[in-house]
């Protein structure tokens, strides 16, 4: 059996019970969440491995380059990555990228499919090294960034391969076309119906997310037929780096050209993004990271498709609650967990002046926002367990947004951000939420709420009504775009209305989330991540028009 | 039963059905090409209606207007058509459209699916009275402006109707998510898939194929919940002006505002395409037309979701023949029907300078050009049979070039294009095709043949051999586009050649038509109308990456 049939064989179960999953929506997943699934000794193997690779040249044999390294990765744990990773020269990469894509693009769909599952399933099983890897990059959590960078990432490349070959399987490899002429014998026609890749493809990373948010496109593209260049977050290389080194092995191993994938690290300064994405032979390019970069890409790599994800302003809007408690322990947990570094986390928490019922009884704005602060803080008293959730921060300019809040630079605090000392990590830049109080229709106070505020920084918003609340939304989204929406409330009309909302502005909703569940959070094969319906993004993961248009179909047809 | 559960009911059976047929590619149609299908007196009865329409004011009930109206039409034929259509500012449009919106988007894709059924349903027993409309719009002869203008671009409209459905049916409306938690319980959530429309489409027709390249978008766009502003050519506005006036009649029928669909006639040289292309409301167009002005909106409409149909090079690679008379025929109708003033035609035919195998021994580039030429004479020598084939001369440039190739301004000429009076139409500008013989590597010849020369032109192309054929082929589409390729060949290695080449540059191929397909007709819900995969255009009729993004879905989660 050739090595590609025999992992289309491994992987078909796979496969079809992703496809299923997609077309109920219901949870499952290939790739457990829980650590220990792995095997007792796989923490301790994935951190040997990690620690392996720290300070050393990462290889990745046959891969182009000029012969230089650059290494320009800090962990926001303090410790000394000091790997240094092969530079190419772009062209060089294109190149590479445009001989390897015959052969590729002529395998048919169930072998792609096939090659990136292998990919998947040997990502998962160094599940434990990728979390050291996302760790160090991002500042997640080690539990964090075992899940989200590891099996969650995992979860949502299967799924956009899933999409990829169910979309290139609409059509029939081959079809009779027979059209009848009254007594004269019928016209028959053989119909021969080839998917083609769009072309090169291009993945821009991100810092805090580099696999979440980066398998999507990535898998998508690949299954497609497209070879794809991945382009890193200069802070963030490793993980992208480990998952190409993985893909270059399974895809060398089944008879293909490695350079299928590449990965185009470099030196600081270096704008290979720019480059990459003006460059005639890029087709596709899938981005997370800045409004502003984002809009750029958009605007100006014409030659390309361009999928992104950009900032916005998530809003939740307290209306009134049947769990007082579990609201509060919802809330305090979505804006501890990675200090607020995540694209979905609410940024403003809209609660009417003259208070909100609960099953507690009414409870005033103040009573709101300070319970809420207690909440947190009593979710990140200890500061073991705090770590444990809020990871540490990515970059300065989080830090400097956190010291402006805890400065009273965005308002009356009721919460003060808290500097906390790792345990583990000295070097380790670890904050406690802020939240800062501020009034809906004051001008001073809108300029600093109605703008994306990346990081541990939330502002509870005093409107004059739920209904003025809503409108706020409204505005919010459509001004600024938004990933989340979050609203609580007992009252079928207010929720009514919030549903009208966020259909009309096009973003998701999370409705009385009290549990385990929180609205940063999606799971693939279920939820989708944004919209691409507002200004926060131009697509979703995962949905058809994700993946319907990277590669084209060809039809030759001839007399049967 | 409410209006609209009535037209479900009624349409159930035929959106069933096709999209069986999308999937199976078979021949298939819900409404007959052959004109006696209509009843014994449809002819003189759409011609009576047709009659009556002339010299009056169009009128739609209910329309934006400013009350003045516009005429800018004239028939290939030479009768006088004297048809004013309202006139309406564009703001009013888009006014009129985003008040209309909500109603319709928040119908079910089952009920949008139905309108647009009973819509497509009233304009085919309308097809005699829309022939006449198209015939004397685009020059189409009576029996072509029936056929494409009618029932196939009624197929071509019932395709995009399918496949928006089957699109919009992909996620479910609910659906229960249960995650289990070891021993405790596990958690559920209930989760809502709505799909939301894009916003406001523009339909921007062209004058060749008002119907056939306007119903996809059109119906596309429509079927996915959003408004329609209808943007016909100034030369073809009255077989849109009836598709927009029966589609509002259906929509307020069913209960809905017309609204949905309204009609942007124009004031010669007001440019109303371009101001509704930039205006922030529009989301989505779909325009058939100029590569300039395509471009133009490909690059400019940023706001919008943009699918073009643009032109290009259509090439023939004749390299031998197992049926020398077949190859002959086929080629002699495609270069005739409708005078070459299709997107589709072939304009290059390159033949071995060393000529080729035939059934009928070998033939010498000079006997191969011979003989297609008399091929053409034969089928074109009866002025009636002609007519009938060639219809009339849409616009002033094609006279011009068809002059200019009778003038010897392209080359040396196998064939000279000939003046037919039009038996019935004394008025009608009706060209046979020129076919001129040049060399593939003169420049000068190159000059001509390398660009679109839109009309009936045609270039007998002198290669040195197959392979150069195969390559200027390659070169072509890659540096032109092309709607479509053709071949003729007995041999395996060359069939495979041809194969590769359209493959690698993303065009499709028919090959060894000599029966009574063309390689210039396409059918519905089985061959693709271009690739997307080219410069001719960056999408087909029709895919799922045609209609999937033209929505999003919004998701709204909350515990069970």
């Amino acid at each position: 059996m050739a090595p590609v049939d025999d992992l289309i064989a491994r992987h078909q179960e796979t496969l079809t019970r992703a496809l299923t999953a997609l077309a109920e929506r219901d949870y499952w997943t290939p790739y457990p969440e829980i650590a220990k699934a792995y095997g007792e000794s796989a923490p301790a193997d994935g951190k040997a491995a990690f620690d392996a690779l720290l300070g050393t040249v990462f290889t990745l044999p046959g891969h182009p380059g000029t012969g230089e390294t650059t290494g320009t990765e800090a962990s926001p744990y303090g410790i000394e990555l000091g790997i240094a990773y092969p530079v190419a020269e772009t062209d060089a990469l294109l190149t590479a990228a445009a001989a390897a894509k015959a052969d590729w693009a002529a395998a048919s769909p169930a072998a792609r499919a096939a090659v990136c599952l292998e990919i998947l399933a040997r990502i998962n099983a160094r599940s434990h090294e990728m979390a050291q890897a996302v760790m160090h990059t991002t500042g997640q959590a080690y539990a964090m960034a075992f899940q989200a960078g590891g099996p969650h990432a995992q979860d949502r490349g299967l799924e956009a391969v899933a999409y990829a070959y169910a979309e290139q399987a609409k059509l029939p490899a081959r079809a009779t076309w027979t059209k009848p002429q009254g007594k004269r014998d019928p016209l028959v026609l053989t119909k021969d119906f080839v998917t083609v890749p769009r072309g090169t493809a291009v993945v821009i990373g991100c810092n805090t997310f580099p696999t979440w948010n980066g398998y999507p496109g990535l898998f998508a593209s690949l299954a497609t037929g497209n070879p794809v260049v991945v382009k890193p977050h200069p802070r963030a290389v490793l993980p992208l780096a480990l998952t190409v080194r993985i893909a270059r092995e399974v895809l060398a191993e089944a008879g293909f050209d490695p350079n299928v994938v590449t990965l185009a690290a470099e030196r600081d300064g270096q704008g290979v993004a720019k480059t990459l994405a003006l460059h005639p032979d890029v087709r596709i390019i899938d981005y997370t990271g800045s409004t502003e970069f984002g809009d750029w890409l958009e605007k100006n790599a014409e030659q390309a498709l361009v999928y992104t994800e950009k900032a916005g302003v998530n809003t939740v809007v307290i209306d009134s609650t049947g769990d007082y408690k579990g609201m509060l322990n919802n809330l305090a947990f979505a804006l501890s967990l990675y200090t607020g570094q995540m694209c979905t986390t609410p940024q403003n928490l809209l609660i009417p002046r003259a208070g909100i019922e609960t099953d507690q009884g009414p409870k005033s704005y103040d009573e709101v926002v300070a319970d809420l602060a207690r909440a947190i803080e009593g979710l990140l008293g200890d500061d073991a367990r705090a770590t444990a959730i809020l990871g540490a921060v990515v970059n300065p300019a989080v830090l400097q947004r956190s010291a402006a809040a805890a400065g009273g630079e965005y308002g009356d605090l009721a919460l003060a951000p808290r500097v906390i000392e790792h345990p583990d990590f000295p070097g380790a830049t670890v904050r406690t939420p802020a939240l800062v109080k501020v009034e809906a229709h004051k001008p001073d106070d809108r300029s600093h709420f109605l703008t994306e505020c990346f990081g541990p920084i939330y502002f509870a918003v005093a409107t004059e009504s739920t209904t003025d609340a809503i409108d706020l939304l409204r505005q919010t989204v459509t001004e600024h775009g938004a990933m989340t929406a979050t609203g609580y409330t007992t009252s079928p009309a207010v929720e009514h209305a919030l549903v009208e909302a966020c259909l009309d502005t096009g973003v998701c909703l999370s409705l009385n989330l009290t549990g385990g569940v929180y609205p940063n959070q999606t799971a693939a094969f279920s939820d989708l991540h944004g919209t691409g319906a507002n200004r926060a993004a131009n697509s979703a993961y995962t949905d058809a028009a994700f993946v319907a248009n990277r590669f084209r179909t060809v039809e030759v047809r001839r007399p049967a």
